[in-house]
């Protein structure tokens, strides 16, 4: 399997934790698109995922899966032992939907902030942008980020008592907060309590320890 | 089970019509959520999905799990045999990145599009606009009308060579379309034929044959 990706990009980091997850690191390769040089927005590119965003992954087959959710099911399935996605229709259905909310209410959200609201990838890549909307994505996000914290103190993990794809996708959104510089609002205690704990496993660990990729002379 | 329903919302047919096909009509009570009277956007909603949006599964045992993607899930698990969302990590994967693709590049604009740059449901529940981005969203739909001809030239169904959670997507897009009156452009043979097979399907032809709710007196 072939990984297209971005080291620290915070979608290719859902996808690289939840490879460590399930003991896949050995089997992949990864494909540096670089993202701030818009390869992502090429023609090419846009052959491999309609949609122009990382992470993609390639199967030996030549198949493209693009989506952070998708890879992981793929990925989940691989060894026929759900650990990240659910076993039973319940946790499926929990797992999912708190994935999806972490992306609606925290990670698409600062996604956004960051394309239309701040220079972003840069003038090059931005060629249009909606700060006005960006900006209320932003406050959107530290509403998620209350929201929660408000789960958090319920229950150990986003989806329950145990590590998810959720917890992944909500991580996604903590690594990209950073990266804009949007700080967790100190009385989220339990968020921040729980993101200590996640910042413990090795799949986080591991990828929180990325270098910054330097940028290559032009 | 129950489910927390708009009996003509796009997003409450994709969970009707996963309902149907996997033969659970029976097993389900609909609570209706008046959309046009701002029911899901109250309090006492966003304690059942902080989203505020429509369908809500709500199992017996109280548990709540909204998102369409999730509901699916969580049906198409219940007895054992996946028809809609995969039975391999392949299948699992495709169908997942063809869903989500059919969201952010059909439905979810479209949707953006009807809440920014139409009257939506009304000044009452439409309390921010930004017209700028629904007219972009309109047009990223139209986009994503072509790209889905596209495939549908190479394949009979959305995620290859049988049915799924991602024709049901794309099928709520042509629902929303049809809604907000976003004509399916006439070069899009492919697509145009495969709808008209899909209509043919009981739980897409049920679906359509809902009449629109009139408005309750005031």
């Amino acid at each position: 399997m072939r990984i297209h990706d971005w080291p620290t990009g915070p979608y290719p980091a859902r996808v690289r934790i939840a490879l460590t997850e399930k003991n896949l690191d050995s089997r992949v390769e990864f494909v540096r698109v670089d993202l701030r040089k818009g390869e992502h927005k090429r023609v090419d590119f846009f052959a491999k995922n309609y949609s122009g965003t990382l992470p993609v992954l390639e199967l030996d087959d030549g198949t493209f899966i693009a989506e952070c959710t998708a890879i992981t099911e793929y990925l989940d399935a691989l060894d026929g032992t759900a650990t990240l996605t659910g076993a039973t229709p319940r946790e499926k259905g929990i797992i999912h939907m708190m994935s999806k909310r972490a992306e609606l209410e925290l990670l698409d959200a600062i996604s956004v902030y960051f394309h239309h609201a701040t220079p972003g990838l840069g003038p090059d890549v931005e060629l249009y942008q909606n700060a006005e909307w960006g900006l209320r994505q932003r406050d959107k996000a530290l509403r998620g980020m209350h929201y929660f914290d408000a789960v958090l103190k319920g229950q150990p993990f986003i989806a329950g008592a145990a590590f998810s794809m959720a917890d992944i996708t909500v991580i996604g959104g903590l690594i990209f907060a950073a990266l804009v510089k949007l700080a967790v609002p100190a009385e989220c205690e339990a968020l921040l309590a729980w993101y200590g704990r996640m910042r413990e496993r090795p799949s986080v660990a591991k990828q929180l320890a990325i270098p910054a990729p330097t940028r290559a002379p032009d």
